[in-house]
Formats: structure tokens, sequence, C-alpha cells
């Protein structure tokens, strides 16, 4: 079977919490760097692996996944049995309502405002930063009585939850006022394989 | 063990597609209309059983979930079998990454442009609108080649993303152009059990 293949952008906080999670699972996909700055991700062959011309692309024998949450799943369903992802339903659930807030409020929070600050993105970094004071102070507050998103462990929503969060300060947006989030993203940062990305 | 019940809204299509869901799963929840426009869901009690302040919420036994992707998870997991959502890797991976279109592209598309059209939201109609259209090109192209988003057969995918787009014309985002979203439509509204709601 081929090598496990990510379509991969150094920069980018969704790239790497692929990357992390692999390194946590002691997995070692082939990193494949894409020319995001010429456009890559939205021509062929890449746009033929996901129509959605964005990355990171997962490739795993004949396995291809868009979506950073989406592989996430494919993960840890795969490779990492019922520790980061369990199949009781209301754990599961409760799992993905994180991967949701991942996808939504801190897409749309804090990785916009940094998209706006550090790479020029033409969006209302007011608005992305009104959401992104909105979802840290929903976040402290459960993080103030638990060590980890959903479990008593480490599970795929505190990998998917913590990139745009540790990253926020590249979009103006302080973690100082927030010790329960700080402490969780130096609890993530002391899991066995962990890696980091610049600016992290 | 109490009955199952929906904190709802009947013109939300997030609170529609958890109806939608139990009643093609057999399921009765008790439906508690929740005042919205007195912000009651902003209120405790319900903030306090979810502080992001939004419906739907399912309460089921000692199980109290918020998001309706997440919600529906829930309810495939625990009374769906693997019909719904299926636990081989892959698989699961591709529902949860349309589940996350439901979450992003849907939600910031035709859910944003009808937002503002219909119930008066202050936000960019122009961008939902372009938003809405990207995905509505990409969910042609998926669905001309398939009769369901992922399997042979409707799962969790299918319910999560069709209800923002059926009300698209409420926000000005026409289906005219679409026969292969509108096909697949007209399929889920033959699924045994399907309920319908308002404008649908």
């Amino acid at each position: 079977m081929a090598a496990m293949k990510l379509h991969d952008l150094e920069l980018s906080g969704n790239c790497y919490k692929v990357r992390l999670f692999c390194a946590l699972l002691g997995l070692k996909p082939d990193i494949v760097p894409v020319d995001f700055l010429a456009g890559a991700h939205k021509r062929s062959p890449l746009v033929d692996r996901n129509p959605f011309g964005e990355i990171p692309i997962l490739e795993d024998g004949n396995v291809t996944l868009r979506d950073s949450q989406a592989i996430l799943v494919y993960l840890a369903r795969k490779y990492g049995g019922e520790r980061w992802l369990p199949t009781e339903p209301a754990e599961m659930a409760e799992t993905v309502s994180w991967l949701m807030v991942a996808e939504n409020e801190i897409a749309r929070g804090p990785n916009d405002a940094r998209l706006h600050d550090k790479f020029g993105y033409d969006l209302d970094v007011d608005l992305a930063r009104r959401k992104a004071l909105r979802i840290l102070d929903l976040m402290e507050a459960h993080l103030k009585s638990r060590q980890w998103l959903v479990l008593d462990r480490p599970t795929i929503a505190d990998i998917a939850c913590m990139p745009y969060l540790a990253l926020g300060h590249e979009g103006g947006v302080s973690l100082e006022p927030y010790p329960a989030i700080r402490a969780w993203i130096g609890r993530i940062k002391q899991l066995p394989g962990f890696i980091s990305m610049p600016a992290l």
C-alpha cells in the first residue's frame, strides 16, 4: 500500500492539526508542501482530489479526504481505537460538537482575525474579533472545571480546537485573560509526541 | 427514564433537521417550543443546558446536547445502528465532512441569506449569496453522479445538508439551476416517515 500522504501548508492551523495528530498517533505521513501562494490547491491535480480547492488533503491507500476535522475523525477511527474518538453515542456526539466549534466559531473568530492580520484577507476583522472573544469566553468557562474538552483524557476535540486559539495572537486576539485555556494548551503541549508549528 | 425532549423553534432549519431525523428513526421526542423572539434561549434555564445560547437542545435521559449536527450523530449512534452513521473509518469521516459543510458553507451561505431576508439579521447578504452559489455548484457537481451524498443510502450527511438548501428561496437563492440537488431533495422527501416544515 502507498504511504500516507498529506498535502500541507506549514503555516495553516488546519494542516497543523493533522500533522500534530499524526505525530501523537506515531504516524509519519509523507508531507507534500502545496504552493498555496500560486494557488496550486485550486488547480489540477489537487482540485481533482478536493473540489473545494482547500487543504489539507489526506491520501491513505485508496482513501482521499478533505476537511481537517473529518481527517481527524478518519485517523482516530482507523489508527486510534476508542481513545481519541469514542463510539459511545453521547461521548461521540459531544466530541463532534467541539469539532463543529472548530469549524464554525473558531474558524470565523480567531482564525479569520489571523487571516486578516497575517495574510491580508479582505474580511470584517472587527466581527471576527467579536466572535473570537465570545468563543474564548465560552471555552474558558468550560475549561475552568475540566482538564480536557470532553473526557478525562484528550480527544480529537482538543486537537481540533487548540491551534487557532494558540495562534490567536497573530490576529490580535490575546489569551492573557484566559488562564484555563492557556493551561489546557499547556497540557496539549505536554502530550507524548507533541510537535509545534511556527508562532505557536 | 424521562421522555426525550427537544427544545425547538418551528422555523429553524437546524431544529427541523433534528425533528426530521427523529421522525425517520420513528422517535417521538417531546417538542418544547422556545420563545425565540423573547430570547428565552439566551436566559436561564435554557442557557444552563447550552451555554452557547442556541437551539436546538436535545435532552435524552441524563444526556444534554447542543449543535444540530452533533445531535444527529448522537441519534444515529444511539438509535440508528450503522445505517445512518457508519463506523468504518473512511465512511464515517466522509459523512462528518458533509456535517462540516452543513456547519460551515451552508450555514454561512444559504442559511445566512435567509436570516437576512426573512428575519432581518444584520449581515453581509451579498457575501452570503456568493457563498451559497459556491456550495450549490459544488454539491450539484457531487450529486450529478450520486443518489446520496456519501453512500448508496441516505446518511445523516443528507439530513444535515438538505434543510437550508431547500429553504434557500427564502434568502433569494434559487435551486432552479440545480437539477441534481432538486432531485436529491425529492428523494429525501420520499423517505418513509418524512415530515416537512413551513416553506420547505
